[in-house]
């Protein structure tokens, strides 16, 4: 199997190094918030009482639709379709602080989205278990202590929180469009280009693919997929259009850099490229060179949208790989925390696919980078 | 040509969209430090009096080797070799504080790389034009003002600060091995997974691609690409081996989060994967795990020793695009400020291939992540 | 009545100059957030549904004691006795995130403070007013726009978010014994020095002075002084004992800087001075130098426990002042928001003396502040 | 003569505890940048080969005016007057980026100061020694290595560095006029409002006291106090006019709590008030509210130009004391490094009084406060 894997020719996959440092006491998790203006920091566990966050730095005055909040809620959420998780969780998020008389006032927006549908002994099997492909080994190994239900910390759940934030975030942006969509499903690869699809009919399908042929050929895979107790991979496509010139700050804030972090961050991201990403790596200059027309827009577009860094006014486009979810329905080995190797079946409601609801997410993050970058330059 | 873009079927290289803002006066650059707790913080242009930085955070007691920090900047700088630029930089670093008798003292560590072979008259044909695809563009609408000789600020010759940086972040962490080579020229890909490789010959041929057969093929193709004034893009694979389990910190700052935005910030790169990265994507959840050993490393490493953004302590691997270099020696259209398209060749002495050079670099970012986080974790 | 301010001959209080700029539009509230690795981030309104934050960075595995923290919020909380407000609050502190099975999971801590006693109508008067010594008009001069419901962000209210983080940050350092009292009110000091008290009586008074015979003149002055309708300013001090040496981030991050900063950042603090203070500031060198004892310890400790932005193992102490509250029940002026110079008398339920109620936001800052400090430099 | 401390009768200026933990041996220095958008990171020793630093965030399109700058590093060296240290350093400033015809151009600007008149011979008597007052001790403890020349990191010339940003940042504000002066030198005070005072006379005298008839009898004292080998404390006092409304970031960046930071950063530094300040707390509300006029100034002012932390366009105002200098020309005990009490007498070139010199730098830090903040907003 691991020889089909062709374009990534210079790894095999198993082990070769390892080693074990006993970790201290005073470990903490650092890394909870995101941007520096425009900020979001996050909290919860899959299955404690409430996810929440705060958004500092959305500019006051804003008149803020909440209903419009609520439905990237809707397109995250589970349950969603028949190719998705069955859970059902309403995902309602409530707003705490920050908005007065509909409209923002410049101070927090503290939001709580309580969870109503755990069901926490679906987890008691792994209680002393740490399933393959998951955070359970690393997070009991660095924090000593882990709440095993559902993930805790680890899962995706906290993306509800993010999808918040960037909701608020497109509001902030009004101009900019942002529209993620579902460009291949394991090996079954959407062929037009992002100028050949109509971003409308992104919603059409539980895919989110906009392009009709295409997502029925998904769907009925992943569909195949999920009575296999399989799960499979898949890549997000990203464009934004409508972006001023001038967002980003090198040297090491680049918007492509922050772009690609933010992507990273999502859960069960596995690689990031922009403009012409990887193939740029294999084309001449002569070749890969955008040349001007005379008002500074550019005849191709391998850059991206972005140079040096910096926002040059001409669509941006990235694509971010998903791998398959780690919980499948099919017997596994996985290791208890007395070193013994045992079998497991994944239990639970879990997505056979996950770039469908990915999509959301990934427009979510975008928006916050550039809320962010837009509040350094405030550009207008 | 483009139809040859085939695994990215998804976009077109040409332009849609464009929207012309006008800044406004305020515009700083913000991004020119990176790290919270091990912290570079660079300056400097190509064609200024000097480069240089200051490194926050570095412990105090460390015996510092200067001449291995001084070895890094020779992989780094130009002229080493027939195929990359023949511009003749000594490179070298003054310390300015931070050090005392040998020892680093805890203390910020201030340092300059005077510019000595600077030629800004190679430059003034680019005073009121803007090449393709490089920075020159972006700089002048979102600054007003722009160092003009040699790209200034968006040269590449700021990453010799940051290799100061990694050197010495290498030798805070004398246990972790870190080792880059160049995996792919052009079309002309290292077929060999990671693991059959001896690092060691990594600098025993200027491509710095560990195997000799290899490497003179993708030596050839260079030399035959330069004397076609042309340019062209590559990989660079990076390994990172004996990483202590722990390090990162989920949910934004995980590790290969931020692994990939340190890439992603050096100059030319398009894209960034880690582990089975854009294959992983292509596959199913029961080809993807990696299930256990009972001393908890793993049989596969499809996971590229993270997990849930926290490392398990197996090898760290991942992949960096590099486009090619912009300036190329053929006569090209590029854009004058007053809205006019030109003609120009490229002048001064450029590399036809980034990626050689690049290797250094990609070993330094990598480091001045590990630095950090294992800062954060304080593991030992 | 301003000539007896004989302690600052060198301002008039009233107007010289003052300028009128017109606010752009995107204005935001950055500040929300305290603290690098142990950092605490705050939402709401003094009206809002709910007040709360996140911890980040606490450290896992520590046992936390709710009813501890309980009870520092019914030490802040209003109506605790007669010489405070009489609001009735019961300030109880919801956690959501971050604690599994009694122990911090190393996640981020986020709560919520629920709003259950306010009485917006009684703030309707100041809707289109801005009150006197209030934040009313910079607020709605700077956002725009003002949730004027009992000062909205500008309240004191935030403070209780505070009191849960600096009570989680004294769990993480047990051994650090912090305590602050009141040092004066208004023209009544107390003129013991802080090593003849015995902390353990703080709280047997409404005013949390631990010398019984001052404390009762202080709370029969303040009682007079809610009498005349009127408030009035006063004192903490606060001593912190058992600091471990090396605590303090020169040269910006001083231990003394942040502990000012963290205080000066309390509502109504119009001043701070840590060791000998304005005091030393007439002292002679031969008499304000601390000399040493053989085993590191000093004779005296003018130096209030730390040398240099570093703590040096000795007592740190330090005073803060705070003015009186804005709020009088008696007949003033104000301005309204149509130029008008309008007659207002106080209503709601504010407090006429502030200091006993502070006591323990001065002491949450400074054990934020040195749970900070202490996992930057972990030492142990 | 601890008795005349009367105005700090709460504390008693002798050891009670004392903790030694042992320092991990990962110890780093954290706190060498300030600020968020307009940043200044420095590096440098007393004694090494330069100071200098790093400074982000200056908008580009300012013309510099260097002279101005020099001028401000003038105030600052020593030896400049006959009641200053008599060491001669000329503290030339080099700019070795983001500067470019005479214009910054956003990137960031890179400087040195080169150290050329070190003695490091006069202070080889402190190699082991431990001066009363000094950081050697906790320095020592704390990185467990030491640049005991002159004071190393802790040494009051890397102000230097900060007198740099601070006169970019007041080039960045032309419309904002900070004015710092002496207002006590020892127990001789100022005894007048600043409002009386003409601060074009602040650098007719060496003292930096605008009074003339006040400055003469100051600079008597201090030669008085030279003479006794001894040093002596004194405060400053600095008036900022012409403020934007709206500068500061609650809840915890208010302006007052930054301006406060900042003072408490440099060096001597014991106390800091605003506005009414340590009087305040003695006052009542119906004495200290500030009534309005018609057109939003106020009648009185001791609010000192901030209410709820942000700027109400009245001027700013605060006080900085500064302890005595800690080496003097007399004999002292000192403690050696193997635990024995030691006599020795100062050697070197210090200030008898440093609050002359320190005037400058009070000033260069709230500029560097305001540039911050002023960028945040981005008011205009």
């Amino acid at each position: 199997m691991l020889g089909t894997l062709l374009c990534n020719p210079n790894f095999k996959f198993f082990t070769l190094s390892h080693k074990t440092y006993i970790c201290s006491k005073l470990i903490i998790m650092a890394g909870n918030s995101y941007g520096t203006l425009f900020r979001i920091t996050t909290f919860g566990e899959s299955h404690g009482e409430a996810l929440g966050g705060i958004i500092d730095g959305c500019p006051s005055g804003i008149t803020l639709d909440l209903e419009a909040i609520q439905l990237e809620m809707s397109r995250r959420k589970p349950g969603q379709s028949a190719i998705v998780t069955q859970r059902k969780e309403p995902d309602d998020v409530q707003f705490l602080s920050g908005i007065f008389e509909g409209k923002t006032t410049g101070t927090p927006i503290g939001f709580i989205i309580p969870n109503t549908n755990q069901k926490s002994d679906d987890y008691s099997h792994i209680k002393d278990n740490y399933r393959p492909s998951h955070a359970d080994y690393v997070y009991e190994k660095k924090y000593g202590v882990r709440d095993y239900r559902g993930g805790g910390r680890s899962s995706a759940r906290e993306t509800a929180s993010r999808v918040v934030g960037g909701a608020i975030a497109k509001q902030m942006l009004p101009d900019i469009k942002i529209n993620a969509y579902v460009s291949s499903v394991g090996p079954i690869f959407l062929e037009k280009p992002y100028q050949d699809l109509d971003f409308s009919k992104t919603e059409n399908n539980p895919v989110r693919c906009p392009d009709e042929e295409s997502a029925v050929i998904m769907e009925e895979y992943i569909r195949e997929i999920r009575k296999q107790g399989d799960t499979v991979g898949g890549t997000v496509t990203c464009v934004i259009q409508n972006v001023p010139i001038g967002l980003g700050e090198p040297v090491f804030d680049k918007l492509h850099a922050e772009l690609g972090k933010a992507m990273l961050s999502i859960n069960a991201v596995k690689g990031f490229e922009y403009g012409s990403g990887f193939c740029g790596a294999k084309m001449k200059g002569s070749e890969h060179n955008d040349l001007y027309n005379s008002d500074g827009t550019t005849k191709t577009n391998l850059s991206g949208g972005i140079q040096g860094g910096i926002s040059n006014g001409m669509d941006i486009y990235f694509r971010v790989a998903f791998k398959p979810v780690a919980t499948i329905m099919q017997k596994q080995e996985s290791l208890d925390n007395q070193g013994n190797i045992t079998e497991m079946t994944g239990k639970g409601r879990h997505d056979p696919c996950v770039v469908p609801r990915a999509v959301p997410i990934v427009e979510a993050m975008a928006a916050i980078v550039l809320a962010d970058f837009y509040l350094i330059n405030k550009i207008y």
